[in-house]
Formats: structure tokens, sequence, C-alpha cells
């Protein structure tokens, strides 16, 4: 009854019996095994392109690496205030772009707008020695408010971002709930709408540790190997790094597990949403939930056990995962709608 | 038959089990688990004082993240030019000290001595602006000769750097090899000999990917959970890599490992130093074997199918690992018989 | 007739002069030499306190430099959207603190208040990994919007920020214009209203490229030479760095230059506030001027031959130096008024 | 009769003069203003060729700058371990580079042949992620031991560079002393033999302080301007940094101070060559002589007032300028012979 992340859960069964089929005879290390070039094979056919793709371990370090080939050092990011990237990685992007500037750009429920985009663009002081220079873009698929892009805002954004020059990056760790969510194509939800390289994330949706980095063109990958040793992200036995993928993409285990918890989400949403008192903050659109409760219905799921984080004032977050089970978002509602009851006798 | 490295095999039966173990229910993420808690309290135990430990997936990281705790930018971190943090690692220890030297000290087999060290830093420059400043000194135990130093050795290179104000780490890759070869305590070989920082490696001895970075003043380790986050090596869910190093150090798995390996280098050793035309040009003291053959033998045995590198002119690098069969390592002795005899015939 | 920015102009003839009588003999190199000890005392006097001085030859070195010293490299430095370190010097503080995040805090009119600061500093996550780490703050006097801190202002964020633990810095790239317009002495301004570290100019007060970075506190400078020489900063021929300083300290000709370039804004701002249709962006508090003015009249001005720049919309910025006309000042408000009359005679 | 260094003395008069000329008017600031670009003229005039150049105030500053256009932060540099880049700039290179590795190429007498180089990157794992890249040369002419690679040398050494795709950084903080000495043109000394940019230095030849970094291949210098910029080395009032190398290039004032200055070095080093137990550890080729003195004599002429740098156990470095006077040099070499007659004498 953990809702607290989408990482407090362990390992999808299958993702694990991969390591144990993986870990037979000598292999050759640091991603010349045959496992690994399979990934990279499913990655070309899921995506309908042909790709390069990068095995690490963390987000942040997808991330990070990701953004420092997009980016000189006296470079801009531009990304949402609430943006992973720029809130909770301790600076990581910084570190491994040495020392690009994160400039956010702010909008509704996590998500900016091309038209914010643009106006920032124009007095961004392009070609002038004394300021950064615009370089790259990210956008959160899912945001971190929970809410999704449209193709056409993602198109929107992209162009924007191309006309003047800057990369595209996609922060995926929710790549899957979002693509299950709009229902399209992976292909239509990047290169097709106008992403350069994506945060491929599987760890939240059920690898132990495992997202890859995918350039859809691959001349902008031309040092990623480079960051990514120097960075101490490439695995010697890179077998076990690449099984996880293998699996997470073998039979659409990775589509499967996004419904479920995008299922579950929709659970908690649509039971806290009828109850007396309750708003949604954001709009529930992937696997997070965002309600503003009353201060004793928060205290009383507290109190009944159930995990979860204060977001802001009275708004919690409530995140399901791939194996997040029907009968405990039921009884997180139930246990809601109780509450609510017995505010109302008061 | 690939002697190449102790990283194309897989892991330890034992250590992937437990990975299995671990997939059980929700935990807190990044590192606030109890199995995390217990492999600290379990190294307290093996290294018989209070320290502070942090699990990481790779060598690299280890040594990077353990050297910026213990450098400035402008700081030297004395090693020998085979380090593997001087040549093996693309730069990530510069990276991560945001661009401090390593400055190679040379001495035969692999290791320096702390005599050389002492005239180093007499002319080092400390406290002038215009050089970089002393700072830390690094040693590998076992060394890229496959090597070890004695504990006198060790005492004798601390001893100087304490003198002088540097500290001292050390790159405990195969650590776990020195530690059997040598028979002492763990404590023995690190702090007690005057190591303050170890990189405790895992990986090429059985886990999938795990290490340490263990401090025994754990004020030296300040920053450090800030350094492994920004550097993306902080894993969300953590717990799959603490049940690597938990079930590493269960029942001494670790030590029965590394006793393999070495007995299985020891084989190879043994049965090549008799062979005539052939020398050894580092002596074999753990589970790395560096013979020199003849240029026919080594061509005899990779027509054979047996894999290794060749290190330098016409010495090949042996590397046997805690999985290798006894059968494999008597084969290669026996070809190589069957070639020095092939060739004394001609 | 160019009020562009105070670093249009040339260097003061007593300054000059000083270069000349500095270029005596042979004279220790690196800052070893008398006259770079006598500018250390006079800014003891000055202060009127122990302190450690640090000439270099640009403003954006003196920031980033004392900013380096303040923060980690995962550290959050905060500081105006509209300051100087954040918005003109294309990342300098990013560069030379390894990338730590600058963090803008709002407010009118170039300022940010204690009030604010104390509510930003409550959520940003003091101690947690996955945070940047409230490091250091930094306060423009004069801000890039021609305004000054009062005394209180200055010691009410100071207070906060200790209260935090962190340092605070101070852009005095005005500072004379900033003190003269206070009235007050160069202690209350700093050290007493809780400064820690001062970038001290004299650039733009009638030095041909000179500031020094004032530590109050010694023991924060510990690495300053260092950061300094490896930052390309530590002049060999540190004399004629010195012999600018020693000379713009020398019978208050700093606060002289100061006075007579507040004076000439005066002139600028008393006059343009009195035609109809101009406004004041920001309050004309030392030697920037930011009137908002009709456009027909900025067109007029620009092809009578003034020079200024435009800020955002019908806001333009003038800037008075050290020797500015009288007759010029007078000869810019003269013709606003012309062009005023013009306009309502239309 | 300080033979320290070339800049322990102050600056040639006709660039003070220059100073006080540039100081007339409102110029632009940031180097759009004329002198700079006359500056710019003279060079591609004294180079014959079209070129890019880049004043700054310090060598550590060109160098570093320099280097950090040539070089990814995974990159080696191969230098000369007694190079200043290496030794006396307190790791510059790594800051401005990012963490690139200053690899040292050992040669007697300060300079490293095309040989050694070739030798070394056949070695260097070009293309292997574990290693740093091979990205630059760099060569100090005149070299940290006085001397100077022949023309067929540095076209040796560009060629070896060149053909394995890396580019060739000439340190020429004393370019003028190796040029007159070759009797060269400025053009067959750098861009002809091979150099791709070039560290101009004027400031050891009688500037205040004023370097400038010379692209022969514009293309490279796409980033330099935001690199400067970032690093601090950005004159707002650039006028008085170009004032200096636009009188340094005047009436070939820069020859001229050359000249004097190996002229003097050639009287110490012929006259201290005849002396009885005096050697020359490295031929005095240009205004640095290496003596090898016996110890009653470096004492004796310490003892008479003499400033020089002992360099190691018996050799002294004794350093001549645009302004040594004749007599200072005679007279240290007359106090040096009486030293000597005194030895013979005991």
């Amino acid at each position: 009854m953990n809702f607290k992340s989408d990482n407090v859960t362990g390992a999808a069964p299958e993702i694990l019996a991969a390591l144990t089929r993986a870990n037979t005879g000598t292999l050759p290390s640091y991603g010349e095994d045959e496992i690994t070039k399979r990934v990279g094979e499913k990655l070309k056919d899921i995506f309908e392109t042909d790709l390069a793709a990068f095995p690490v371990a963390t987000g942040s370090a997808a991330n990070s690496l990701a953004l420092a080939e997009l980016t000189p050092p006296w470079g801009a990011v531009y990304c949402h205030p609430l943006s992973h990237i720029h809130t909770d990685e301790c600076g990581a992007p910084e570190f491994f772009t040495h020392g690009a500037k994160l400039a956010p750009i702010d909008g509704p429920a996590g998500k900016f707008s091309a038209g914010t985009l643009a106006a920032t663009l124009k007095g961004a002081g392009t070609g002038v020695v004394h300021h950064v220079q615009p370089a790259a873009v990210s956008v959160s698929q899912v945001t971190e408010a929970g809410t999704i892009y449209s193709l056409d805002e993602l198109k929107a954004i992209a162009a924007v971002a191309h006309g003047a020059g800057l990369a595209v990056h996609m922060d995926g760790a929710r790549f899957a709930n979002a693509l299950v969510a709009l229902g399209c194509r992976p292909a239509d939800m990047t290169w097709r709408a106008g992403i350069d390289v994506l945060s491929f994330g599987a760890t939240k949706n059920g690898a132990l540790a495992a997202e890859a980095v995918i350039f859809f063109d691959k001349k902008r990958a031309a040092n990623f190997a480079f960051r990514r040793k120097r960075g101490g992200h490439l695995f010697s036995k890179m077998r076990f790094l690449s099984a996880q993928l293998d699996a997470y993409l073998d039979g659409d285990l990775w589509l499967k597990n996004a419904r479920h918890a995008n299922a579950m989400a929709a659970i908690l949403a649509d039971g806290l949403a009828r109850l007396p008192g309750v708003g949604m903050t954001y709009p529930a659109q992937a696997n997070e939930v965002f309600p503003s409760l009353p201060e004793p219905m928060i205290r009383g799921l507290e109190a009944a056990g159930f995990g979860f984080y204060r977001w802001s004032g009275q708004t919690v977050r409530l995140v399901t995962a791939y194996n997040t089970a029907e009968a405990d978002a039921r009884a997180f509602v139930a246990k809601a709608a109780e509450l609510a009851r017995a505010a109302a006798a008061d």
C-alpha cells in the first residue's frame, strides 16, 4: 500500500528471469555482446527507424549524458521548472554538461508551450557573447505533474526548437506510460514529432535498473560512448543491463506493465474525484495522481498505513506501478471515501 | 576457454539468487532499505571498524567518486603509470575531480615504492601557487600487473603520504584476490596499513555489477552522497545493488571465489613457467598471469580457440575468474606444452 | 554623448599616471611586489578590518572566482534574475564553480527581499541528496536596475542567509557609486551588514581593468590563490594591476569619480522626469537611469547621435561615468525636452 | 641585476605611451573598437595569412583557452614534461578543457621529437573507449629549457600530429625570441610549419599584460569568444589590451626587444662557458641561459646581489629581457670570472 513512487517496487519476474538466462558462459564485455546488439535491433523495430541506443543504469545518467551531447558548457537547456533534470538530480545535468544552464520555462500542469518557448528564445541573445547560448529543449513525457504532451504539442515545441537550431530531448522515465495513454506508435511520440534524443526509461516500469539513451540521429551520438565511459556508466558485464531491456521489450511486456500502472492510477483518480472536498491539482493522465485532499483525510490515510508524498499544500502525489495490486488501489479509495463520510458526519 | 578478463564471465549463482530474494514487496528507494543497511553492518564486521560504505555499479565510478572526495580540482593524485585510473577509465577521475592531475610514479611490476613517492613529493611544489598541489595517492591491490603490495609496502607508502598530508586510496577491483593471496585480515590490508578510502570490488569476482566505496574515516565522506547522486550513480531501486553485495559477503562467498580464481591462475603460471622459451614478465600473485611466450605459441593458442590479450611485445595477459574451470586452465597449459614440444622438434 | 555603459570610457588620468610610476626597475612577479602589498593595506584601512584582497582584471573573473570559494559544484547560489552573474557572464559562474546552479529570486527594481529569500530556502531541500544544496547568496550593489539596497535590506538578507548557513557575496562592480549614494562607510555596506566576500569594482569607475576580490573572513579565501592561478587570472607583472587600484584608492579618487557619475545621472533623471510622457521604470539611485520614453523621443535622440541601449519595451538605459561631461548630460535632457515639445505641438 | 625571469621587468615605454594615446573619448567595449581591429589587421600582415586573433591578458589564459578549442574533455594533449602548461599553470589547461589529460613526451633539452610522438600515438588507443583520445600536441617555442625547435623539427612534429588527426598548438610566450634566433618569417615558424594555433606572447617581451591567441584556421576558433568570456578573460575596456599589442607590433618593436634580450643572454652564455668548472646544461638559444656552476660560485653570485633561480642540482636559470642592461650582463660574467679565479687560487 505504498504509493510513494514507482521505484519502491521490485522488478518484474520476466526481467529477473532474463538475468538468469543471460548468465551463460563467457561473453565479450563492455557491450560487445549479442544481447546488447539484440536490444539495439529490437529498438530499431519498435521505433521503425535506424537509431543508436546506449544502455545505462539510471535515469539521471541517461538524461545528463544525453544533454551533454546536445549542449556546449556555455549553452542553455530549456525545460519546465518542475522537470526532474532541474529539480531532482542534484545538478547532474550541470555536472555532465560542464556547467550548462537549465533555463526554466513555466506553464500549467508541468508542461510548457511552443509559444512560451518561442517568446523566450526571442530574447535569449543568440550569438551574443555575454549570454549563454540556446542549445537544447528538454520535455518530460510523462511530466513531473503526471500529465502528457499531445503529439501536436510536441510537434509544435520541436518545430520552434529546430527553427532556432536547438536539439530536442525527451525525458522518458515514464515513456511507456505516456505511450499507452496516447495510444500512438513509439515513432509518433518521438522522432516523427521532432524528438532528437530520448531517455527511454525501464526502471520505473519493471526493470531493476535499466534505461537506454536513444539517438534518432546517429550523428549526434558521436561522442556518447566516451562520455558514458568517462562518467563511469559503461558496464563491464553489460549483458546484465541489456538483458533487462531485452526482456522489457519482449512480447510487449513494457506496454502491458504500463497499461496496468495507468489503469491503477485511473482507479485512484476516478474514485477520489467523486469524493466531496477532493480536487485534482493536475489531470491524471498516466500513472500518477495529484489529488488535493482535506487535511483530515490526508492524516487518516497516513494513519491507515498508506504511503504517499505530500506535494505542495493539500496536494498529495500517488504513483502506481506495473505491479500495483488493484485491491490496494481500491482500498485507498475506500478508505478515502470512509474518511470523507466521517468528515461529513461531523 | 576465454581468459581475456574476469569480466567476460557471468555472475555467481548465489548472487543471482539474492536478486530474486530481494524482489519482495515495496522498499524505500535510494538506499534507505534494509538490505543496504545490512551490507553496511556486514562491512563493519568484516573490516572490524566503523566505516561509511556506498554501493555503486562500476569500478570506474567507485574510483572516480572516491578520488573526488580526496583532491581539489587543482590537486595531484599519485599513481602507477599502469594503473587503471590513469590508463583505462577514459579520464573518469579527471571528470569527477573537475580536472585534478594524475601524476604517475613508476616502479617495477606495476608497483611504486614509498621511496619514489617521497622523492617525488619533495619536488612537487607544495604550497606554491603555480603547481598542482599533492592531494592523494592511489594504489591498486591487485595491481594491473597482477602483483600485490605487501603489508609493509602499503604501510610505508601510506606513512609517506600521510606525512605530507595526502590521503590514500586503494583501487580494490580485485581486493578479494589480493586478500586471500596475502592471507591477512581485511583490516590489515586497509585501514591498519593506512588506507583511507577503498574501492571494494565485487563485479570481477562474481557480482553482476556492484562495488562499494568504503571510507574508514567517515568525515572524509561528507560530500560523497551528493557526488554519487550528481554523477547519476545513486540507484533508485538500490536493493538490487545492495543485494549483490549482501550475497557476496555472505558465508565468505567472496573469499571462496577469489581463492578459486587465484588457484586457477597458479595452475596456468606453474604450468607455463616450466615450458622452454616461456618467461614470466611479472610474478603471478593473484588471478592474473603475464607470461612471455614465443610467437608461434601465441598463434597456436589463438588458433586453438583460447581467448586472451596481448599485453606488450611477447607478453600476454591471462585472467582467471571465480568460475574458471580447472579443465580449461589445464587445457591451456597442455596446449602450450604441445606447442613447445612441436617447436623443439622443428 | 555615449551613455551606453560606464565601460565605453577610457581611464582616469591619475590611474594612467600610476602605471608609469610603477614602471621602475625590477619587482617580484605574481603579486609579491610592494605595490600589491600597499593596496592590501589601504583596503584594510578603508574597510576598517583585516581582510584578504586579490586583484583581478575583470568583473566576471572577480564574481566567478569569489563564488567558486563559496559553493560546492552541487550548490545553489541565490541571486536576482536580472543579476549580471545570471544573465551577462556567459555562464562564467557555472564554469568556475564546476556547475553550481544560479537560482533566481525575483523582486521589484532589481532587488530581492530577505522575506522572499527565506521562503525560497524553506523549500530548497537542504540536506536532501536529490537537490542542489543552498550555498550562497549574491546581491548586486548597485543592482542591474540602477537601484541600491539599503543597509537594513542588506542586513536582513545576510541574516537570513547566515541563519541557513549560506555565505553572502556582493557584486560591487559599481560599489563606489552605491557607497556615495548611501553616504555610509565601506564597512557599513559590507561586513558590518553581513557581506562575506566583495567583488570590489574599479574598471567602470576609472581604472583600465582592475577589480579586487575582498574576503572579510580570511579563512574563506584558503583556496582563492589556486583558483585565480588556475583560471589564468594571476598576472605575472602584477604591479600594473595593483598600481591601478593603488591610484584608485589614493586621495579618495574612487569616491570623487563615483560622486561625479552619480551627479550626472541625477541631471539626466531629474531633467527627464519632468518631461511629459516620460516615466522612470526604476528609481535612479546611482549612475544609471532607466527612463521610459515615447518611441518618437527615442528615435529622435538616436538620430541626434546620443548612444544608449534599449532595455525593454519603451525603457532605455543611460549610464554615466566618472568623466561624463555635464554639458553632455544637459544636452541629452535638452534634446529630449525639445522632442517632447515637438510631440506636443503635433 | 635580477635575472629571475623576464616578468620581473616593467613595460616598454613605447607600450606605456600607447595606453595614454588609447585613452581618448568613448569607444565600443568588449573588442568592437578600432584598436582591436587594427591589431587583427597587423597580425594578418605579419603572418601573411588570414587569421583570427583574440587578445587576452595572461599566458596561462592564452594557452588554456587555445587548448580548450582543440581537445574534448576526454582528449589527450601531448607536451614535453617540462612544458609550462604541464608544470607551471596549476592545472589551468585541465580546468579550461574540463579535464583533458596532459600526456608528457620526453626528450632532451626541453624538446620532444616527431619520432617519439609517433611511437606514443601508435600505442594510444585511438577510438578505444577506455582510453583518453589523442587530440592535440603542444610545443613551446622557446622551450622551458631555453632551446628552440628548428623549422624542420616543427614540420616533422606537425606532420605526425596531423597524420593522426591531432591539432598543433604552439606556446609562444617567448615567440619573438625564438623568431629572431631562427631569423625566419613568422609564417615559417607557424602555419607553414603546421602550427594551427599560437599563443603569441607579448608580456615577457615588453607589454604590461598582453597576449594574443591566434588561429590560422579560423574555423577552429568557432567557440573561442564564448570560452574567453566564460573564463572572465574578455576585457570590457579592450582598447587597453589591444593598444599594448598595437604598440608591440609597431615599427618592429617586438623584434627589436627580442633581439636585445637574446644578445644579453649570449653575453652571459659566452662569458660563462669560458670559465673553468662551468658547463651549459642546455644550449642557450634565446634569452635564457642554464649554466651549471660550482656551488661556491652560485653562493658568491647570490651574495653579490644577483637574482636568479636554481633550476636543478648545480644548474641555475638566468633570464634576460628586452631592457636588461648590457652592463648588468657583463657584471654577472665578471663576478663569475672573479669567483672562478678565486676558486682556482685556493
